[in-house]
């Protein structure tokens, strides 16, 4: 369809500013031609290699009031419900096994948006079961995706994809890679997609 | 000229992503139609309360090595000359205590850019008097503007400068901030002219 590079979505379902990517991400990249590769990882291990314990949100007070603010503002520009989470952040590891483990199937955007919706527009809690079984049903995946998460080789997999993240210097989300190119956040995505079409803009002069 | 709300400019001379708002948004403004406001201040104080001694660009090596990389890429968008300096962050105490204390002179902005061209495009030390010297000079300002960076006047002044960024939840630079509402970071610059200019986008719905 076209000739442009692939874009790898880095995503974690934990993360604030995945989410309106989350939901985006799917339609720009088709209206661009761009094809678009679903990478669920989790930030947690890369976090902790950096000394923190929890969401550098929570442990800076004063950027994570900013930080919900300037969220609220991106989802009304993009006209998305926003609903902030009782509890941030949520544990997204059995969601993120799922959507590593199921990368590949058709459902798996309906999916991801769905545990998106779930986590930053209604508020559930998605480390329950049951909310990622609704989430499931809503993207008409097979209910049985559910308990393959718990298999050792989706473990491991998860495991891995987040080694290659750190071998690819990720360190937060979302992030987008196009070619060996790292673009960070969700206001790059359009950087990221205009990169994939072969925009290149001069090196910087010295 | 127009009933647009103003928009303050906060920026700190060290501050990498301050380079590209700072080259930029005097033109940007008047585009919009929206009265600007120059607020020079100081980040070190800022990130010394959060714990850090240094950039946390220095404290966090994965995620600097992504910053210089992206601010290449920003740089290069704009066709503005980037040269990564030999020391970060440079010390830019004297520069804003500059800039604070003559932010109504009408060379104030033309000082400002000369600093950041200085720090960003040239790789001089904006420590060093004589590199203010020849910036004030460039910017078609009196000379004697250096030797009133000393004062204790203008020491006061900046000191409470930053005691307003930190009222105001200012965490970070550039940050502008329109009423009271906080933009942090370049590629906020059009939302906070927008904002600046009464677009408000609907509430997120929960």
């Amino acid at each position: 369809m076209s000739g442009a590079d692939a874009l790898e979505f880095w995503f974690e379902f934990a993360s604030t500013y995945s989410y309106p990517a989350a939901m985006r991400i799917e339609e720009r990249a088709r209206a661009a031609g761009v094809p678009l590769r679903w990478k669920a990882f989790l930030l947690g291990p890369i976090f902790a290699a950096q000394g923190w314990n929890d969401s550098p949100f929570n442990l800076y007070p004063v950027k994570s009031r900013y930080m919900w603010r300037d969220l609220e503002r991106v989802c009304a520009a993009l006209e998305l419900p926003m609903r902030r989470p009782s509890r941030f952040p949520r544990n997204g590891l059995r969601a993120a096994r799922i959507a590593c483990w199921f990368e590949d199937e058709p459902w798996l955007p309906a999916f991801v948006r769905a545990v998106y919706d779930a986590n930053f527009a209604r508020d559930a809690d998605i480390a329950e079961p049951q909310v990622l079984a609704a989430c499931l049903a809503r993207a008409g995946a097979p209910a049985e995706a559910l308990d393959a998460a718990g298999d050792d080789a989706a473990r491991a997999k998860l495991r891995a994809r987040v080694d290659e993240a750190v071998a690819l210097g990720i360190f937060g989300a979302p992030s987008f890679v196009v070619g060996g190119e790292l673009f960070w956040g969700n206001d790059r995505l359009e950087d990221a997609l205009a990169w994939a079409r072969g925009a290149r803009p001069d090196r910087a002069r010295a």
